[in-house]
């Protein structure tokens, strides 16, 4: 079957990834299941394992072929799988867990102590089949898989940062919302659906910032223009916001954080790349925290793909052929890809 | 009265506060209360405000009399106050609100509009009469006002931060908590009360870890001579921390946070004075929190006054005179006070 | 001043209240607010106080004048007042609070040690003025006074319970909504608003369940038609809802509660009158609760106010003269009232 | 092997179970776990199963061999089980969970929606071997699994209640335990382990409440000498108790809960064979909650097991062999046992 691999760590997203001929997996467990993939998107951690940076935390070994947000049509199911049979329509949590070590018993799907992420740490699904599990799949109803494929990682993620966000907000709360990409996007409709609290959108793009208003912003800032901790400041009537959610994670992001926040605030870290620097003591003053997120777990996956189903969340996508990959590859380095694109092996 | 004032912002310890004669404070509104104080624990805060640290944060106009860990005597009440009478004694919790914002109405006494501090935005308690209000005292049945005045700041801050990381601990996890003095030594006892965690004391000193272990520490390192990363990894069985709590808040408690903890867990930065310098990636991999926490609030005090009474915290003090102030200033910038020090007037 | 008493307990609605000329109340205290009443909500309750049968929760002295959901201008403040200054419009939280008390301090305004409800324990805004204090008063930002005012109990009970629901509730879930009357309406649109959950409206009456189509239910079953546990087993595929809001708290609403229900769900009682008869063991076979609520914290009159502002909460209401008043009683009695009627003094 | 099993509901427990010869089950699927059984504990539950008191809510098959508090050594295991080898000791968790519904997904293991549950829907543990499942095993360290079994029903049962009644306690607050029974003696260590709350412990038994009194209790009240609501109202100095965890669940247990709460308060119903039966007004009134409460997760399990390896659980234990069975369930249904029953088959 063919497959986008990555054989090198490289900057050159020009010629990241070659489309190689290789073996379709083959189920060996009574669990996994073989998805013929139908839609794959394409994420900036792609562009980040392709650099090399997730070396030191979940080391990849090469040739793999990327791709984590995932799917398609169940083509084999091993011989003990209930939850889904082939010919289904399924889109696949970005990680195969093991259902019984502590964190898997607590739901904890992304602190299971076996777990593999296809894309990262086993082979993904830029390729025309995905080999996954039971635990990984979601059955889909009437949602086509290529326009919900993004989902899997970008949608999971943000509704995951959304729901941790959306638990400290009440009605006349203001909720910042860094970065109307991929993922923001989706997050601001999340933390909309999800609550009664204003959101108000940043951006450095006048046309991520239309996109917001589209999908429901309460008010925009465009950081290029204006001075993001003043322009808060005057919206909330210098209370300041109860949650940040930085989809970026730049130096610059997380350093005007503690500014946006009123008191006992927290500013949520979802995109990465850049640093924290900050005194201790502006933690203590304010009381606030700057607070990690992971992905999400399959339960959140269900529950966004219920929103979806309720049409309480458009996703925005454009779609390539595999071997236009690493013009993708080039067009997201270059932040001229709106909303996120998928793939089609 | 006589009263320990500052006059302006020094880094010499040794002069650092004059015993002034000022007038005594009077009562003008009707929920005024005030207090004949017996003793004001000395806090590193107290250095840190002196050092003038505390200006960007929460000016302080001079000359001004410090100490907010305040208990004593009530000498005298506004005509509407029913809390309190005269001859109570009482602690002071740290800060007087109004009552009526929105964060005093849910609670969060330290987030009140129309907050004062006592002892770094108005006058404190190292004085013979300290001018509060009813809502910031506290009545105390056989407790002694001089052993128990330090839980007014630096019990209620180990408490507040205790009580946040109990909240996320359950049988079976480990707590690492980082410098056991004033604070650590409270966190320490209140984690070991109100959860049934086991914990690790961290500090650079054998005499500290002796404290730690004679006050139930299941386990202890030093820091000086110790690996802290490894040492937890060992005693966690690979597994990491739930929670940290670091009372001491420098560069390189904050540095190693991440590497403490199990995924999910959190770094509560109670201690400050240095930075946190951090990739927004590692946050992100271990889905890691640095959690600001600030004093505490009026119920916690009260929650704390409880574990007092019913003898589950031991308190270190040790008791100096007005007059030696300076003399304690300058050993506690030396780290040469164990437990904490109450200066009665 | 004109004011609506209560002389003595009856169950003839039709002469049930007299209007009597009675003094205007005094301030006597620093904190108090004198309001003159442009609107007063008639409730439910107020048929249940006339019947007697809060007497042995909360005596009443009679006479007494009743109305507790009360909105107008501020006429005249004690000395100490800060919140609002005369010729402010407002909207009453229902009770007078303390405000140093641990409930109070808490945030728990409804268990205030000292708490005063006027139109239950002491006099109400059947009137045209009602002597309340500080820590009563909402300020009203172009919101009118008459149509907001029953929020001030039935609007702020209802989103008291909505909240404690929407804290279950992720998107995928149902909620369950009995009797889309003066409260069911407003809790309909707070789960709404707050939470991506799917609605279910149950009522007796085709009217009641065309006003909860028109406000966003998502299914609605009308009980004197159908079985409500068939009808909600059908709806959520055999799932059964996750939380309950029974605005009743009939015998037969409370009965049916068990079975509408998922494993680990809540049913909360919020309307009474009748009772609850079900073995223990029903109660440990699906983990379910019986949960009470009552009325509401000022916060979260703040925060429904909030919604209101926002548009996101429309109130039927009628407007009666001050005259009217026995017939309103005997209306609601009749279960004629659609939303709630308005008293104008 | 050896077997107690049910032929026929019965009143009568001294031939309740007949000692039958059956087969030895076979392992058929990959994640199936044989396990020699060394105890078995005797659950209050198991009498109510004779007695048909489950029929309504999980139906059993008879004949069926009982037993749900297993512990003992694994005899074999299915190819692809992990948790485990032969050889180890193990204590089941008492169901077998599919791993893969949404419940399980969750954590919410008594949910799941394939629950099998041996000893009331399939076959036992009052026997020589117990076919079940690799989510239902933990392995144990230095635990005998006879001292231990009783922990798989009883103790998780009791924990689960009590984890829940500490999440809403904190220092100064008071818990009521009733029956201090096989469940009630575990629930009281569970929470004095992990809150900081005092603890009113009550029973009609003198006995019960010698061993509370070892095991920790604050204060003892004998129901059958004194009015438990005057007794915990001195206790409490009028306040109430913040939660009850009632191991009894009869009529005059759930009657007595509404008084001898503090507002807002839950009664935790744990134990069950009566009925509540309670004005709807009365949990409005106190905002109260009855909360039924059903067994606890395999993570529970795992937690309740950490505590009992610190040494801060203690289990009253007494043990049988397996021809003695219905003699310890008729002196159960007497009362006539003191902590916890264990067949050795």
């Amino acid at each position: 079957m063919r497959a986008a691999r990555l054989h090198e760590f490289t900057d050159d997203m020009s010629e990241a990834l070659s489309i190689d001929e290789i073996d379709r997996p083959e189920i060996t467990r009574s669990d996994e299941v073989l998805v013929e993939i139908e839609g794959a998107g394409w994420c900036q951690t792609d562009n980040h394992i392709i650099e090399g940076m997730w070396q030191q935390y979940a080391p990849t070994e090469l040739p793999q072929t990327l791709g984590h947000e995932n799917a398609g049509t169940v083509a084999e199911v091993g011989p003990e799988v209930t939850v889904v049979e082939e010919g289904d329509q399924v889109i696949c949590h970005p990680v195969m867990t093991c259902g019984t070590c502590r964190a898997c018993r607590l739901g904890d799907d992304m602190y299971c102590d076996e777990l593999a992420f296809p894309g990262l740490t086993t082979d993904g699904g830029f390729a025309e089949y995905l080999l996954t599990n039971e635990r990984a799949v979601i059955p889909l109803e009437g949602v086509d898989p290529v326009e919900i494929a993004p989902h899997a990682d970008a949608g999971i993620t943000a509704y995951h940062a959304a729901k941790k966000a959306v638990a400290e907000l009440v009605p006349g709360d203001y909720a910042v919302l860094v970065g109307i990409g991929g993922l923001g996007h989706i997050g601001l409709q999340a933390v909309d659906a999800m609550s009664a609290a204003q959101t108000i959108a940043v951006d450095v793009k006048d046309e991520a910032l239309s996109l917001a208003e589209r999908l429901g912003a309460d008010h925009t800032v465009n950081s290029a223009d204006e001075d993001v901790v003043e322009a808060v400041d005057a919206i909330t009537d210098g209370v300041g916001a109860r949650q940040t959610l930085d989809f970026v994670g730049s130096d610059g992001t997380t350093e005007m954080g503690p500014d946006l926040l009123a008191a006992g605030g927290d500013h949520h870290v979802v995109g990465y790349g850049g640093h924290i620097h900050e005194p201790t003591q502006t933690l203590v003053d304010g009381e606030m925290s700057f607070r990690g997120t992971l992905v999400g777990e399959y339960t959140e996956l269900q529950e966004l793909v219920a929103l979806v189903e309720q049409g309480e969340i458009h996703l925005e996508t454009s779609e390539y052929d595999l071997s236009e990959i690493n013009a993708v590859a080039e067009r997201l380095e270059d932040r001229e890809i709106e909303g996120r694109a998928v793939i089609k092996p």
